[in-house]
């Protein structure tokens, strides 16, 4: 740890402060959305498109209109709103510019797609309307795979472009790369693939619209992680300017991603509520959210991996492909995921040369959105797979090859043209072994093989850059840059502080630790610090929660904005107390002492009843009122936190399946505010990174129908599945942000894939058989470990 | 006209913009307090005293808690709030603070004073439980009059105070003042009082409150001039921090200054929801607005004014009481009337000696509260009777007698310690005067007195402290000093801008004025400029809306936000187009032109896109987003408006009833924003002026029963006693408001008691009889023309 940074810690930062919002969570006093009643309420729903590719011949809504309490049904004529334009400023040769209509128009892209909005007294109503609603399509070849969308002859999802790949990059090919694999040692040549996903928050999507004749404003309140994105597209997609909508988010029962995209079907219950003067209600239903959600994940690589004899890696050539399903999402776009996987994929890695393309697909399917790691949990499976299979060809073991390979001099610029800020790559390596093997777990790998079990150990090293900030976007060439965020912190009368934030807390706790930071820089109790989110009329802009931002950006401008504060309440207390600025300092107690005679002393509530009651008596200059705003953006490339993940599985030799037997998490944000927060941070990313290694999948059917539209077939592990995790912490901190803390809210869906998808093929690499694709299905391990005699059973119901 | 100030005029100051409230007001799309309803809304109505002064023995609320739909009654000891505390900053030989309870504890004082809150399911519920209460009291003698109230052996209201005198001060007592008596002419002497009255705003007082778990805030909607004291009051008395409650204020159908006070309803109503856990809505009725709301005007002047035989003023010396009624309000107190009367009362003439005593005296009635133009109608009547008076005693008419004593040369330092800065006090006299001579108002007054018609011309002249700042404040010891305002001003992505307020427009038409302001600082459509007010989580603070203080420091703080947006525009738009900023400048459409190539022009649009959406490519040190803020505050004595009113009646012979045959105004607010907005201005402060000059009155029984419990009683003037009312501008600027305005929201209720007065007295003064007291009864005038006989006769009914 930096000496320099441990004056960060203190009474407040570091503490393990109860979650501040578990009281009303757990106490059933929370108000999400759909705890939101308002007179006159209706609920809407969608028409949503049949079939996964079609002609829309006629949308005949007549027999909805007539449906008892049905109050109104659009389609896209009957409401002629703007169309969602995701954009990258790339030339046409790497990026073909796609829209999604708010209603689908001409045609329809997926199974699920809105067609038409029913708006109804009652939600029973809705129901009966959507079934009384008639489309007729005229039905087109669905394109479901990457070999179907990349086919000469495939049907066009978007007509407007020349084919399916909508985003073709290259985005690195260094000097070298050729050369490297001709003189190498050993090639590691490699095909992986991560199945679609759906980010599944508990709560699903969804938004209350309210048009308000006073203000001339349209409030929807929807659970977004981003809410000034949301008005800023429904205001466009309407037509009005953005002061004439509000967004406010109440209590969200967790984003993921999924909410870090504006959905169409909040625009059209905006136009539906302003067009009936009415307050509309719209809660996604659990199908819908399977099936028609903005789902994620799905991508292909193709890698070849160059090493020494010494087991140093010295080229890597990849080729990614995502497949981004029907359309391109505000304020992301297709671009997101490949181009975010082309930049980081050499991940921990010294790598001398590097070549790769990235590729975004579209297909016939839900359209996908950034899902908590966004591209990270795949290009780090395909990175780890990479080290084990060399490790295994040089006869290194995980620890020893990865040990050769890892950056440990900071800061590191990478083949790739990303700077990494000081991490703890090697330590948390080193940790994670030692604590398996403190505990046995080695011995007992060996001792279960003589007994026939299947125990395997497999381990993930990562890093993760976190709070990208304007320049690491501007360099991704997005049409939007997300870096800045802001904070107003407010001083009322009695002492107590507001600060407000443009992130949006989703279950990270802001209202915790946001509020340790500012009680720590203004010395209160943290007692006295409120956080108010979630609104657009609060605070100019915020970019909202998302890529891990939350603390690193926001948090830095509430902490900046705290320190502003403080100096404030410093000017008006050396004022009032007959001396310089210099002579007095916050006390850590709510108020300002003079330093050489800390018995004269103002309270916050004195200086406050000042600045509010007799702004006469303030220092010339200095404004009445106790206020102050602050911005604050990630400098360069951001910064990069850092784990490994060590994992012990066991495989059934009965049924294929497998069991996590530890799992260890050593993890490295920087300063770390608050470790409960930050555990349940790492547990609840692995929890999901588990769901991806081996559960979670959304198939599709060849003409495009979704396989998974309930629990019965999306596979979500429960308590019974994921096991206890344990989680150390490193502490590297991070030299530019205020606080000292890097991200943490996506680190354990990161490094979970990789490592469990290491440990199962640690226990399959005698059968010969190695898998690579996510997730592990029991009847892949268990055709494994069997041989195809007992594939053949393992396919008869048991 | 100051040509400085031309520049200020433009394509929206100055224009009479439509008042941009009036399309949803008049098609019934306002939203007013009881038009909102929440989920499980619950009423609330008061158990209110009745007996005007006794102590309460017991308070019996069982009754009304079987009551069904009842859901809770409390009283004071029930919810144990805070008192609410009014001070100045006085020695206690001049000053006695004391306590308003939330509901009455121990003693009741008044008739209508609130003993309990009942909270119950529906308004009828909530009346059968009033009816229920059983509270029995031993009564004590009330204190009605000024004489009772002063009496050696008077009953003490409070009986923490020595007497019942919580303010006596003598303000100034300047050299001279005896020796100007001595040396005299010519000795006015006069006794003038104006009875209490109602500012009765067409919507009563009412609050909704209703507890948010999830932001563990109190949200009070209710209808108040001044919200962010309401925040304070409430906060204080439930003992929570101020961040804790929130106030918000609908649309309102006006205020008058009875707003401008907290009312303990809006406590009460607060503290039951907090209890409830559930939204309770109290509308006041009309009967408890007419009784129990905040009262005004019971002034006593006894008066001596020394002239010289030309004619010149030369000593004032005045004895000032103000009956307050049973407590003093927040943020105001006791002195507010008294002090301001005192301070004030030498009005728009030059006066050289001058001594008063100023007090206020505490009675069993309803609290007052300050009501459009506070002490202003009453002294500018006793000042404007003086100089009449003393016109007739000394041979010169009424504009002559003005003419020699008004202020012509400024800025004016007076007697009282008040420096008025320019305005047109004989300019407006002048043109008055030339507006009924040129009519031939003169002639008729003659013609008609020989046809035996009453015809009188009278005049009023005065000036107005408009936009009280803190120093203004401070010299009035006031424990709180509401000096500045804020504003806050957001350019969105779409160059629309949303400008905060924290006055708080209740009839005024801030939404329009204000916007001019805007518009014209940014050169942008008013289209693109919407208001905020009335939310005290928009703004850190706000004094509200009184004193006439909205355009000239709500307005001025507004313009400098807009300024500065302005030039934040310009530096971004010079950095962009690589120039100096100097180089650059807002083209009033909407864009900043290159001033060495005006070809080159950047859209608000432009730079709104780079500030939100691509900050990297901002210059250093420009904070993302485009916002400013700005704080004003009025420098020294403050700004005064001025006006002359003339007004031509007529009574009639057979039942004294005066009617008004020709009502000029001719009024100074320096720069007019919005003419026909001024004009309805002075047109509803004269109507009113009127309503207390001839009609309205509240009157007490002896044991304190108030007399007008309706509007049989309360003879509240309709358009047909109302005549039409000519409004002639001068415009001297004002220095130092940002666009040169001064206030003009008072103006009219001065100026017409005086000017109505004096022109009664004039068709009088053949008789002999001089009235001296608002309202003017017709039996009175009948008395003064027709003699004793017809008095008896007059007393008869018909």
């Amino acid at each position: 740890m930096n000496a320099e940074f441990d004056g960060r810690r203190g009474r407040w930062i570091g503490a393990p402060v109860r979650r501040r919002e578990d009281p009303r969570l757990v106490t059933g006093r929370g108000r999400f959305l759909d705890d939101i009643h308002l007179p006159g309420l209706l609920h809407a729903g969608f028409v949503r498109a049949t079939v996964a590719h079609g002609r829309l011949r006629e949308i005949d809504l007549t027999a909805v209109r007539e449906v008892e309490g049905v109050v109104a049904a659009y389609s896209a004529d009957d409401l002629e709103l703007g169309d969602i334009v995701a954009l990258l400023e790339r030339p046409p040769e790497e990026f073909t510019p796609t829209t999604m209509p708010i209603l689908a128009r001409d045609k329809v892209r997926f199974v699920g797609e809105p067609v038409a909005i029913v708006v109804a007294k009652d939600p029973y109503a809705v129901e009966d309307g959507i079934e009384a609603a008639r489309v007729h399509y005229d039905v087109l070849d669905a394109v479901v795979t990457e070999e179907a969308a990349l086919a000469p002859d495939a049907p066009l999802v978007h007509e407007e472009a020349a084919s399916n790949v909508l985003l073709d990059v290259t985005s690195f090919d260094t000097p070298g790369v050729d050369e490297a694999f001709e003189d190498s040692d050993c090639v590691i040549e490699l095909v992986t693939t991560s199945a679609r996903q759906n980010a599944l928050p508990l709560e699903t999507r969804g938004a209350i619209a309210s048009w308000d004749d006073r203000d001339e404003q349209l409030l929807v309140q929807t659970c977004t992680q981003v809410p000034h994105q949301v008005r800023t597209v429904v205001a466009r997609s309407m037509r009005v300017p953005e002061q004439s909508v509000r967004v406010t988010v109440p209590d969200m029962g967790g984003g993921f991603g999924q909410k870090c995209v504006v959905g169409r079907e909040e625009v059209a219950v905006a136009a539906a509520a302003k067009r009936l003067g009415r307050p509309v209600k719209w809660i996604e239903d659990r199908r819908d959210a399977l099936t028609a959600g903005f789902l994620a994940r799905e991508q292909r690589y193709r890698t070849r991996a160059a090493f020494t004899a010494e087991g140093r890696l010295i080229a890597l050539d990849a080729d990614i492909v995502c497949d981004m399903g029907a359309y391109s999402c505000y304020p992301f776009t297709v671009g997101i995921e490949p181009l975010m996987a082309a930049a980081e994929m050499p991940s921990v890695y010294r790598i001398p040369a590097y070549r790769v393309r990235a590729r975004a697909i579209t297909s016939t399917k839900a359209p996908t959105a950034p899902y908590r790691g966004v591209s990270r949990p795949q290009y780090v499976m395909v990175m780890e797979r990479i080290m084990d299979l060399a490790g295994r060809r040089l006869g290194l073991d995980p620890v020893e090859i990865r040990r050769r390979n890892l950056i440990t001099e900071f800061p590191y610029h990478g083949v790739n043209n990303v700077t990494y800020d000081p991490g703890s790559y090697l330590e948390s390596l080193e940790l994670g072994e030692k604590i398996l093997r403190d505990e046995g777990w080695y011995e007992l790998r060996e001792q279960a093989a003589a007994e026939g079990r299947h125990i395997g150990i497999g381990y993930s090293c990562f890093s993760e850059r976190t709070g990208y900030g304007s320049e690491a976007f501007a360099k991704r060439k997005m049409s939007v840059v997300p870096g800045f965020d802001l904070s107003e912190i407010r001083m009322d009368l009695t002492g107590s502080v507001v600060v407000t934030s443009g992130t949006m807390n989703h279950g990270q706790s802001h209202e915790t630790t946001f509020a340790q930071l500012v009680a720590e820089r203004l010395g209160i109790d943290i007692a006295k610090v409120k956080l108010r989110q979630g609104d657009t009329e609060r605070i100019p802009y915020g970019w909202g929660t998302f890529a891990s931002r939350s603390v690193t950006i926001g948090g830095s401008a509430v902490a900046t904005a705290a320190t502003r504060l403080g100096e404030q309440l410093c000017v008006i207390a050396a004022h009032l107390l007959g001396t310089r600025v210099e002579n007095v300092e916050l006390d850590g107690d709510g108020g300002v002492i003079r330093l050489d005679d800390p018995a004269q002393r103002m309270t916050f509530e004195e200086l406050a009843d000042v600045a509010y009651l007799r702004s006469h008596l303030l220092p010339k200059e200095t404004p009445p009122t106790l206020t102050a705003t602050a911005a604050f953006d990630v400098p360069g490339d951001g910064t990069f936190s850092n784990a490994t993940h060590a994992v012990v599985v066991e495989a059934d030799p009965g049924t294929g399946g497998v069991r996590i037997l530890r799992y260890a998490c050593v993890e490295d944000c920087g300063v770390v505010i608050n470790p409960q927060v930050v555990d349940g941070q790492a547990r609840g990313g692995i929890a999901q990174g588990i769901a991806g290694a081996l559960f979670e999948e959304v198939g599709y059917a060849e003409n495009g129908e979704p396989s998974a539209a309930s629990f019965i077939d999306y596979l979500v592990p429960t308590a019974a599945e994921i096991p206890d995790i344990s989680v150390d912490h490193l502490e590297t901190p991070c030299a530019f942000t205020e606080s000292g803390a890097k991200g943490a809210g996506e680190g354990g869906t990161i490094g979970a894939p990789a490592a469990v998808l290491n440990a199962v093929n640690d226990l399959l690499w005698h059968t010969g058989v190695q898998l690579e694709s996510t997730p592990i299905h029991p009847e892949s391990v268990l055709t494994a470990l069997t041989g195809a005699d007992r594939t053949e059973k393992a396919g008869t119901p048991v």
